[in-house]
């Protein structure tokens, strides 16, 4: 099935140069950790012998893509000459052969570049599963029988949180009132917050400018970018928290800009702006470091995040996860201690990858809404075949097959790197 | 002065084919999470427009040493162009311009390849300080002014456990006795455990022959690779405890087979071989887990091992942290929690290496021997030009200026993947 190729390719935006212009929609003025981004990704395509192909990406920002596309490249001779039935119907085993190669797994293990390559290539499966069963990934999630779905998960080192069988227990309990929660979402969509309007460094008229527009648009809960300034972030933080009145949600992200003591003088100021939470204050790594969100690196992190009750809220990631494999271990496990997940977004494509995971975790997993919400940014969805639907600063339900990932050619080829159009007329 | 070049070669030697060799030596029977491990480097080479080398490299296994390669090449670009006088008269500068660059540190930061990659660039840039000052690492290190050594050092998510002032003071302090200990070190050498007995899978006479052998050679502490099967471990275990009696010392590793349940069952039966200590019993990443003792990736994971007294010794690498600089502030924060450092060896140079990092501490920071010593494994020392000399199970101080990494040209040349001879002959 699998018997064709796997291609990667370099693909990058070159979003850093417009950091000056006039539109605030394509992360301006991001900063952080990641100063300068080039928003890019690891654009995989994996294609079977009987011509059917599977998109799949990772999600970078500029310098490094290429390492990661070598990673993918090292990856798919365990992929290539594999067919699909036989991949699913042991996918625990192949998700440990990808992650446990004998040689490769002493340059990660779980983390870092071959991580990210490993969720591209997975990625890849996933949307070519979807796009065989006819089914958008959520809904082939949905349907599918419970211990089916446990066995895609690996579950070696998270056993002293969560056992096999209480994650079975935990599905098999959710099946009540599952179609009611599908009609629901169809109508509805899933809750979504935005984080489009207060990037660092914006002036007090752009920032009310982008707010009223939001509001006017439905939105109802807002994520400030703070870290760099103290001044700065008062000044925004206080502004915000007016223009969007005392009853909808502000949250702020520090991008891991601060030691521990810093975030806590730092977040103690701003408290009284009341944010829902704040965001990696500190190294991601650190978990005694009591970050109240975090993106994690993978399912050993998560659950000991969890287990020192070190997150109030967890935040899963289609792209730093390997995959819907252990997105799926860290769904269950934040469901077993009772935290609600809010997925990260935004970048290259994490909309609308991300998206199809909440609505599993809702549909099959926590069956609640209660301080749940999948962030949303408005940029580079133009470069999808299945751009996201956002209705009401909600996310409505994807409709086509598979995993929403497949990029426009013509966007991977003008935006390749270095040969791309984009990029020549750049040099 | 590095206006002039950095290469960087995959060299790799076939040690996955010498399993069934005779030659017990050649890291044999390697099991655990690296099955068939390809002892591996991605070596560097910088050389000055005034001709000066510097060598750096960092150990792998085999597949994926490319993408590590791959990750050197990207870093490149940070390091050419830059005199040595630049990079060490702000050395904290340099090493965080390596690991945040605005884009490359998304796929990290700090972790796996990109960590790997950063590693074998700055032990390069050490090697190359080192020459230029004619001496070999450790007594560059030992000679340097306490606050030149702490300019070398990034605090980042550490100063909740360590504070650059305290840091100072630790140095300072151990100024008193140390020209004594330089002497000692000189004369008897730092000591030093072999892991090269008791690989898995050997047969009760081997394990026999090696142990008679080591113990006339003077080893009195040995460790043991356990976590395949229980039986042959207690077999193994039973063997070497009979055959070193009861006042040598044993430590086993596994390598992190196990989850955490498990490492408490197999660690509970393996008890009464009395163990000093346990080494990755499971994840890596799992400081909740309650690892006795763990390589971990960078200072952040250290640290919060250490905050939780979740490891009993510190085992430090040469080439899985970013290089003398982290190193030195791992050796730092360990001291303060009145922990021992054991640092971790064998692999492709990494014995060569680290000698250099464990004599620093006892002379300059721990000023103790107790519970401390360093791994040997005895293969593939013959590729360098400056090997390790043991006499009587201690690493004797290196005397060639630098820091011992440069390997022989031909044995670079014969090795390279895949062009070099010996794989030649093996297509």
């Amino acid at each position: 099935f699998l018997r064709g190729k796997l291609t990667v390719r370099d693909v990058r935006f070159p979003t850093s140069l417009e950091q000056h212009g006039s539109d605030a929609m394509v992360g301006t003025k991001l900063i952080s950790a990641h100063t300068d981004p080039d928003y890019s990704v690891a654009y995989v395509v994996i294609e079977t012998d009987q011509g059917m192909q599977g998109y799949g990406l990772t999600f970078t920002v500029g310098r490094g893509t290429e390492i990661v596309v070598c990673a993918v490249e090292a990856l798919s001779a365990l992929v290539v000459g594999k067919s699909l039935e036989e991949i699913v119907s042991d996918f625990r085993g192949f998700y440990r052969l990808l992650t446990s190669d004998g040689q490769m797994r002493w340059i990660g293990p779980e983390k870092g570049v071959i991580q990210l390559a490993t969720a591209a290539v997975l990625n890849a499966v996933w949307d070519l599963w979807a796009r065989s069963e006819g089914k958008p990934l959520w809904k082939l999630l949905v349907d599918m029988d419970p211990r089916k779905l446990i066995s895609c998960i690996d579950f070696r080192y998270i056993t002293d949180a969560l056992t096999e069988e209480e994650a079975l227990d935990i599905l098999v309990k959710a099946q009540t009132g599952k179609q009611q929660r599908v009609d629901q979402m169809l109508k509805e969509g899933y809750p979504a917050y935005t984080t489009s309007c207060a990037w660092l460094g914006y002036s007090d008229q752009l920032l009310k400018q982008l707010c009223t527009d939001a509001l006017n648009d439905g939105w109802t809960k807002f994520k400030v970018k703070v870290g760099a300034d103290l001044k700065d972030d008062i000044r925004r933080c206080s502004l915000i928290r007016q223009m969007i009145g005392p009853h909808n949600t502000l949250m702020i992200d520090a991008n891991q800009r601060w030691d521990v003591g810093e975030a806590i003088t730092w977040v103690t100021r701003l408290a009284e702006y009341k944010p829902l939470w704040i965001e990696e204050p500190t190294s991601p790594d650190d978990i005694l470091g009591h970050a109240a969100i975090s993106k994690c690196h993978n399912r050993v992190m998560f659950k000991q995040f969890l287990q020192a009750s070190a997150l109030q809220f967890v935040q899963i990631d289609s792209c730093r996860l390997g995959s819907v494999n252990e997105n799926l271990a860290v769904l269950l496990m934040a469901h077993k201690f009772k935290v609600p997940v809010c997925p990260h977004a935004g970048g290259v494509g994490l909309c609308e990858l991300v998206q199809h995971l909440i609505l599993f975790d809702y549909i099959s997993v926590s069956a609640s809404l209660d301080n749940r919400m999948c962030e949303f940014v408005d940029h580079l969805h133009q470069h999808f075949r299945s751009p996201v639907v956002i209705q009401n600063a909600h996310y409505m339900p994807p409709k086509d097959p598979g995993y929403s990932c497949e990029m426009l050619e013509s966007s991977v080829q003008t935006h390749q790197y270095p040969q791309g159009q984009v990029w020549k007329k750049l040099q």
